[in-house]
Parts: C-alpha cells; sequence; structure tokens
C-alpha cells in the first residue's frame, strides 16, 4: 500500500459515519486543556524570547534531562549528553536510517513492522528482512536462522528494528527472557539494536517492561516519544545513543532541520515539570485499557471461526488474521461501504505479505463505536467467507499476487 | 569550517562580555510576548484537540492559505495545494535535496552561499560548485560559464540554489534585469531554480523585490520561512513546487517526520489572523536598519584601508572582505580574544575558498554593541596588518592550505 493510498483510505474512513479503526491517532480527550492553556500562556511569560528562537541541535538541556528521568520508568538509566530530541520519533528513524544506510544494506524487522519506519526505510533504498513473530513477539530462533541467511546471501545487516513492547501492529510484547535472548544474540553477531518504544508505559497491567536498552548500554539505540504519553501535536520525541551514533545523529539533525521546535521542546518541558504527568499517564492506561476490552470482547463475540487475533496487554493495536482465502486489502472498499475501516496487513510487510490480516486500532473511538465497528465488520467478513464458501475461492483471487499466504500468521 | 567547530564557536562567542557579530539569531525582543501568551491560550482553549493532534504531512490548510498571502508581498501567486509546510526552510532544503540528488550530482550556487544549505548538500553528497557574485549578486555571465564547464566536464546540474533577496552571507541583492537574464538562462538550459527566500519581507527601504518564482510558475521551487518574520522557535517554513515536485515533497516529509508540528503550526496561523503581523514586520526592518546603520558606520569610520565590504538594503548580514594575505579563520582566536566575533568566510565555500572574508551579522546587537564590536574587529584586523608589513607574509602562512585567495573577492 503506498502512502497516497493509505491517504485515500483515510479521507474516506475520516467521515463520520465511518468508524475507523485504521488510525493511530492517541486519545488525547482526557487532557487538561485549561492547565495546558495556562503553562503555555506562563511559557511565554517568564521564557518567551527562548521559547521562540533557535535553540541547540541536539535539543534543551533541561527537557533532556527530563527524559532521562521518563526513561528511568522503564529502567534505562541515559545521560542527558546521549539524549538527542527529535521531531517525533519518525525523525529519530530518519535520522538513524540516514546515518547507517547504504543502498541495499539489510535491515532487520519484525513480521509485520510499523508502517512508518517501512517507508523510511525504503526511501533509503535498504532491503527489510522480516523476522517471524508469535504471540510472546519476535522468536529468537527465526532471528538466528534470518541472521545466517542474509550473512550466507553476502549482504550486509546494519541493524535490527524492533518494538518490543505493545508492538504495533501486532499488539504484542516480548516477555523478558526474550529480551535477554536477543541481546545476546545481537551481541554475539555484533548486530546494533534499534529499540522503538512509543508505548511501552501504556501497559495495562501497571507494569513497564524492561526496556532492552536498560541492559545494553553500547548496543542499542532507545527510540522514545511524548506522542502517546502526552500530546502527538508537538512533535517531541527523542533518541538515546551511544556517543559516536550520538554524535552523528546531532550533525544529521541540524543538517535535516537545524533544531527542534524550541517552543515544542519548552512546552514538553513545563508539562512534565508543571503537571502530575504519570496521573496522566495512569488515566491514558485506563482509558486505552476501556476500550481495548471493548474490542477484545467484541471481537470474541462476534467474529466468525477461522479468525483469530492478538489479545494486548497495552499501546493501541489489535492484529486481525482472517480464514485462509481471504484478502483483507480486496476487502477494504467492501468494508468502508459498510461504514468501518482498518488499515490492511500488507501494509506492515516489506514483501507483499499480510494479505489476509489487519490492523485494528482501538485507541480512538469509544468502546460503543469499537462494538458498533467490530460488528460491522463481522459482518464483511462472514459475507467474504460465505462467498468464498458458494464460489469454491476467494473472492479476492481476481487480484493476482496481493493475496499471497502469510506464513508467519499460518 | 566543520559543524563542530561552528558550535565551539558559538559556545565561546556566547560569552556576556564578547559581542557576537557571528550569529544570526533575529532579534525577537520586540515581539508582542502578551498577545502572542493569550493567542496560544486561545488556541488551546477553542482548538485544543486539533492543536495537540497529529495532522496531515503536507501541512495545515488554513495556514497554507495564509501562506499564499503572506507570498503574494513578493508577487508570488502560488495555490495553498502546492504548498508544503516544512521544519523551518532547512527542512525544505534537505527535503529538496533528498529528492534530485544522486551522490556526485553538481548543484549550482552563489559565492558564498547559506552556510546550512552547504551542510545538507554535503550530506547527499553533492558536488556544490560556486558561481561568482558582485554587488548586485549572482553574475549572469558567470552562470552560463559555470553551467558550460560543468556539462562539459560531463556531470549532471540538478538545479540552481539561491538567495536572491538580502543574500546570506553576502548581504546583497539580485536586480530586476538579473533575475530575469537568470530566469532565462536557467529555462534554456531546463535547470531547476531553488529560490530561498527568508529575508525577502526584511528590506530596508520598505520595497519588497519581485520574486523569481513570481515569473515562473515550473522552473522555480520557492522557500520561505516564518523564522525571521515572526519567530523561528516553532520551526515553520514551506515550499512552493510544482505539482509533481510537491507530490515528491509530501511523500518525503512524511517518511522523515509524518507531519510538521501541529501546534506551530495553528500557532503561527493565529498569529497571522488575530495580530497586525504586517505591522510587526515593518516594526523588524527598522530595527534592522538601524543596526544595519549602526555597522556600516562603524565600519567606514574604523575598519583599515584595504578592506572592504557588501552594502546590504536588507536581511541581516555584510560580507567583509580583508586586505590581501590575511586569514579570516587564522585570525578567529584572536578576534575572540579581543571580545568580538563572526564566522570565518570559508564556511560559507564548499571548495576552501573565503578565506580573507568573514560574515558580520547586525541583527542581534544593539547598535551601541554593534559599534563596539567593530572597535574590536578593527583593532584586531590592524595589528593582522601590522604584523604582516613587519614580517612581510601572513600570519596564518603557517596553515597551510587555509589562505587560498578568494578569486571571488578579488
Amino acid at each position: 500500500m503506498t502512502a497516497s493510498e493509505v491517504r485515500s483510505l483515510f479521507a474516506v474512513a475520516s467521515r463520520p459515519e465511518v468508524v475507523s479503526l485504521a488510525g493511530g491517532m492517541p486519545n488525547i480527550s482526557g487532557l487538561p486543556m485549561d492547565v495546558v492553556g495556562s503553562l503555555l500562556n506562563n511559557l511565554i511569560e517568564k521564557r518567551g524570547l527562548t521559547a521562540l528562537q533557535y535553540g541547540s541541535g541536539q535539543g534543551d538541556p533541561r527537557l533532556r534531562e527530563q527524559i532521562c528521568e521518563v526513561m528511568s520508568a522503564t529502567g534505562v538509566r541515559g545521560h542527558p549528553d546521549d539524549v538527542t530530541v527529535t521531531v517525533g520519533s519518525q525523525q529519530a528513524l530518519d535520522l538513524v536510517t540516514r546515518i547507517f544506510i547504504d543502498p541495499g544494506d539489510v535491515i532487520l524487522a519484525e513480521a509485520p513492522s510499523y508502517v512508518g519506519a517501512l517507508s523510511t526505510f525504503r526511501s533509503y533504498q535498504a532491503e527489510v528482512v522480516h523476522v517471524e513473530m508469535d504471540d510472546e513477539g519476535l522468536i529468537p530462533d527465526r532471528l538466528r536462522e534470518a541472521i545466517r541467511a542474509v550473512n550466507a546471501s553476502g549482504r550486509r545487516i546494519k541493524f535490527l528494528y524492533t518494538i518490543p513492547s505493545y508492538h504495533n501492529p501486532a499488539g504484542v510484547t516480548l516477555p523478558a527472557e526474550r529480551r535477554t535472548e536477543i541481546l545476546r544474540i545481537c551481541r554475539q553477531e555484533d548486530l546494533l539494536i534499534i529499540e522503538d518504544d512509543p508505548y511501552g508505559l501504556l501497559g495495562f497491567d501497571g507494569e513497564v517492561p524492561r526496556a532492552m536498552r536498560a541492559d545494553d548500554d553500547e548496543g542499542v539505540v532507545y527510540l522514545g516519544s511524548f506522542s502517546k504519553t502526552f500530546a502527538p501535536g508537538f512533535r517531541v520525541g527523542w533518541t538515546l545513543a551511544p556517543h559516536a551514533v550520538r554524535e552523528k545523529l546531532v550533525l544529521a539533525a541540524e543538517s535535516s532541520v537545524l533544531c527542534p521546535p524550541t517552543f515544542s521542546q519548552l512546552a514538553v518541558s513545563e508539562y512534565l515539570s508543571g503537571y502530575d504527568w504519570r496521573g496522566q499517564v495512569k488515566a491514558f492506561r485506563e482509558l486505552y485499557r476501556e476500550r481495548r476490552d471493548a474490542m477484545l470482547g467484541a471481537l470474541s463475540d462476534l467474529m466468525p471461526e477461522g479468525t483469530h487475533w492478538t489479545h494486548p496487554s497495552g499501546g493501541f493495536y489489535v492484529w486481525l488474521t482472517l480464514p485462509e482465502g481471504l484478502d483483507t486489502k480486496a476487502m477494504l472498499p467492501r468494508a468502508v461501504t459498510n461504514r468501518v475501516a482498518y488499515v490492511p496487513g500488507t501494509a506492515f510487510y516489506a514483501d507483499g505479505f499480510g494479505s489476509r490480516s489487519m490492523r485494528l486500532s482501538y485507541c480512538y473511538p469509544t468502546p460503543e463505536r469499537i462494538r458498533e465497528g467490530v460488528r460491522r465488520l463481522a459482518q464483511v467478513v462472514e459475507q467474504e467467507v460465505e462467498l468464498r464458501t458458494a464460489f469454491g475461492a476467494s473472492t479476492s483471487s481476481r487480484r493476482p499476487g496481493l493475496d499471497a499466504p502469510a506464513p508467519d500468521q499460518s
């Protein structure tokens, strides 16, 4: 799915009568707007000349200290000198890719993986090799096999890109033992890990998974973001990187945007110091848990046999796989006609797989709307299954090349 | 001069006892902070859920309309559909370079040229070929020669990068006839122009030079910025580009940062609609004209014979060239010891030239500080001239390779 296809999809899905389970927009309706407004007013009043001026390419020093405090919740002990503030963690992905990738280099990534990362990797002409996951995330043995296969083919692996906690789009979380094992494999193979952790604080049982970076200072570049724990509109993310990488990141950031928006940075900084942000994160967890429950309940009540899905313990997403022979991309127009939208699974693969799967987001709509959306989706899936049974073939078989089975989901 | 050298320079030059004529920070002390504070407070109150959320990769539609209104002052008639909002115009430079440049491609740029552009061009492994300027900017005949020479060498020119109005760092402005001639040359040669125009509204006689884009819709990509007409801390710039280029720009922007900061965009939008921004631009012009006058007056009073400089009619910068044999980079530590800072000319060349020149900024310090800074600088230059006379050679001749003459300034 190209970016422009994604855009058209969002245009249609944004009609009010459509229940969109497609977008990944955080639900910021619970933010205390009065508090934010007065924090910003104070910021201009007291530090306006600083907030409206250029800043350093690496980012505001006080914010970098606060970021270290935020990361400590995931077990990470970082030094503010090793933090680089970025324009959302998307820019961090862009800069890391720019630094490490020459055309044709290989990046290992989960199957499926974050669509925005895949698009960045593609723009630098990296080859993505997907590594199979199960309900507990990346499978260490499959990682070993992938490394062996790529090495044997004479290609060069530059890093493993992973979202260990509350994965986007898969909704799974890597347990502690697997994290240790994957760290060990990557150390043995001298393979850098890019750990993308935008959802780490949003676990529904209140526990925060220990970041992989917490157990490896030198082999992991950690990416964080305030888009899901505060608000995406400021576009403030960061990297915590080993010293040599950090230096290159700052140079690349300067060449790319001179400096991240000072106002945004100080706004986040004021919010962290002037408001109970931990309490707000708790409130977000409650909000998303309620929606996750609504979605899992509705799926379990309504989805036809042969459909299966992941059971996220945090984050925004459920990964749903349809019975064999169905194609989520081919089905999408019918779903939108039935007033429900999702993102087809192929968007999350660099290699055309994922055609039987889809990503469902429960972050944004109300629980009622989520249940209604799943009801509409279940109707469409049932019709597809009936059609397939009646005509003995996939309704999507008319679209050759797009309904390849997804071996990772079989 | 590497980026890290520039950083160390700024670190030293930021000591309060040093008069920095080095930085390019706009002087935002005249901004109405109370108005800005209450505009932002209102923004959160009335449109908080939008301002704090993700937006489109191309940028806010209303802001893009307002940008077209801002550009109309330079004669440009653009359509909001062709505008892409960027994270400062530095990101516009980055995206344009990313789209057009393969390693080894040639970019034509003025001699000297903007240091931030050169650093971006370098990061994409473009080869910059400088084209000579005089007191009226880029010389059309030299442009013809450069195109001929590069073509003859079998290399491929991707675009001409130019700052026609109130040039950074040269402080010169291209007259209307030359703009027409350069447009004609580039059309004949099928050569795209990247017109960088952050200072266009900041002319001291109140006239706004007609942008080159105003007379060529298809051959010019126009870059604009609110960093100098409002405030850099929001990092809001833009491009106006022909349709096919615009589409690629949006895709590249999405891959790079997903979307520009929504809050920044709406803040600028509210400022444009809720405040007399044209009156504020007039106030900025007055402020910078007073400082320009202070600098030119002091230079004329104090600089030793054999030194010459440009006479900007707008913008932030004077380009000063020392008597033959002097080296501004070698001289910088002595200048900083004498509590004045500038940027050595070599920073503005991709090819090591510019060693006799320096950029002096008058945008930030008070007129008194500017005069004091020029006084200190003149002392240092005089000492250098004396040393050179006494010892018959440049004090910098100990630094081989750095004191090449700058033919463009001879």
